[in-house]
């Protein structure tokens, strides 16, 4: 099978299926998810990705069904009257109709697809600031200085980060942030069905004081009950136990390559692609301000040659990803997450070099 | 590894495992919910569930993450302002519990942990009826005929039936129900991490209308969002693709065996057990009445005998399922499913008679 540059579902990490085959081995799909072993699994996956991410104490590491769910259950437990939504893109804008749809007062700041946002003044006093990380439909990352400023700019509020594809490489200041999510298939590189949601002791707390007004925060999947059950390192419902599972074998991989080694493997490849990009007779960088170029999803803007270099790619073995929605035919973009070897990279930036247009 | 007769999750169906093979095989994980291999996927679940259940036209089958968020999102979605429950032990109050907790007029009518229903007299007219058909904490199934009554009773109100640890065993009229739900780790045998939601026309108009008066039906999950998506063979956000496909490959083999074969074997195995045990000199069944004792989930009084009978059952292979919540050291637990040949509860009555207590 070629490499798949796709960026979600990913190409899986390459040691998931043989995790997967040990875990049918050991019969972790059939565990109770109140037995001793499955806490332990739990635990193995929450523990590691403490270390991982470099959580300081006081944060919960939770699982939902998918990011997603968690953009509802962020909203439901977190909002009482007002949210503001910075969208430059598909994933962005679908968090803040998801707030408008739970009946929230829901603010937006938008710029056009590809662009990063003018530095922020603070108008009104919003509850949450709801940032996309990284916005995978068009590449566009936002610098880690301008989420860390919201901070200042709205003491009060909650600042929420959706870092469905970006992480484990952004290197957050948890001082400045309140909480974070991610689903597993991108960076991770594992299957679909899982999503990571860490919050803080105001999070918890501010779910508690909505749950006490008696506003409707949700019933087994709100906040208060997975942190009850999360400390007993269990899930309110059967969760995805494979899933747990399989999470905690990747992060343990990833902690024994070191954090550190992958945000410089994931740096050496971007560098190499955008440089790529940015001298290429055809093929352009399509975020064109590199202060807001993502590392992790890389977005070639190939023009009418989409097609043509699509197919000449995976005559080669690699496989890249659609440019999203109504750019499908314009764009491709690449995932650069840890499943993606320094090698295949250099073999990528090679292609696209070598590549002639046919006429 | 020992025969498990937990009731969930239960022991895989055998053939789980070489399908999941097949799947990292073939990139299943890693597809894009939004390809065709994927509706394909969605197609062959969907198929051959009707197939199995002998749904009638006019029934969508859609996923969720558990059976709990289709207890949350059934509540949310279909109905205004009351429910009408059912409660005979821990899964049914749970049920009824979330109506509750969602702010709705949840009644219920109750009776003790182990018994059925007195024939029912319309009192209330709720808008929807929700009936748990195989109390999974307590071995009692709720009668078909006793289910089918409440069209009569209550031809406006929605039935809707939690059958998570019975299907595929029971055969349900579906002109008496509208909605219906399992999830995959019970009597499939597969992996938890999926909940499987079905309705028909009423259910999606009810929603519709809920939606259209500006009640909170919820956003990536509504039942409208649900329905749209399904009749795609698509989901609204990334689901657990594997569990989906792994449900297609277990309902395909289901139907080539036959859904009558797995009955007979059903009753043969549920005969066996419950004959064994109201001859037992011990061991007695913890249900007593024979009109609404499981044929998927039988439950022992086992009383102080119990870890003595547990070690016993192990030492010769069999892992038998614990009692539920308080009656974890006085009752056994012993799931029916299709994964239960019928060599392996002949082995479990075997043992069972033999058994002689230590002192």
């Amino acid at each position: 099978m070629p490499v798949n540059f796709t960026p979600g579902p990913s190409q899986l990490y390459f040691t998931v299926e043989g995790h997967a085959r040990k875990a049918f081995r050991e019969g972790v799909p059939s565990l109770s998810h109140r037995s001793a072993a499955f806490e332990k699994i739990y635990g193995h996956a929450t523990e590691g990705l403490k270390a991982l991410l470099q959580l300081p104490a006081g944060f919960q590491i939770l699982f939902a069904a998918s990011a997603t769910e968690i953009w509802e259950r962020s909203i439901q437990n977190l909002v009482a009257e007002s949210s503001l939504h910075f969208v430059n893109g598909s994933f962005s804008k679908r968090y803040f109709e998801i707030a408008t749809q739970l009946g929230k007062h829901a603010l937006k700041t938008e710029v056009p697809a590809g662009q990063g946002f003018a530095p922020y003044t603070p108008a009104a006093s919003p509850e949450l600031i709801a940032l996309t990380h990284n916005e995978t439909s068009t590449g566009v990352a936002l610098p880690l200085d301008f989420i860390h400023a919201f901070r200042n700019h709205h003491p009060e509020a909650l600042v929420v980060v959706d870092a469905v594809s970006s992480l484990p490489y952004p290197k957050f200041d948890f001082d400045k942030i309140d909480s974070l999510f991610f689903s597993v298939q991108k960076a991770f590189g594992l299957p679909a069905g899982l999503g990571v949601w860490i919050v803080n002791e105001k999070c918890i707390a501010r779910a508690e004081h909505l749950q006490s007004k008696g506003l409707p925060i949700g019933t087994y999947h709100n906040l208060p009950t997975l942190v009850a059950n999360s400390k007993k390192n269990q899930t309110p419902e059967t969760p995805n136990v494979l899933s747990i599972y399989l999470l905690a074998q990747v992060v343990e991989d990833f902690n024994k390559k070191g954090v550190e080694a992958i945000r410089k493997e994931t740096d050496y490849k971007a560098a190499l692609l955008y440089h790529t990009l940015q001298k290429h007779p055809i093929v352009k960088p399509f975020v064109t301000e590199a202060r807001v170029q993502s590392q992790t999803v890389l977005v070639a803007h190939t023009g009418t040659a989409t097609a043509e270099i699509s197919k000449f790619l995976i005559q080669h073995g690699l496989q890249p990803g659609d440019g999203y929605g109504e750019n499908k035919k314009t764009q491709l973009r690449f995932a650069n997450f840890p499943t993606h070897s320094k090698e295949t990279y250099e073999l990528l930036v090679d292609l696209l070099e070598k590549y002639e247009p046919a006429n």
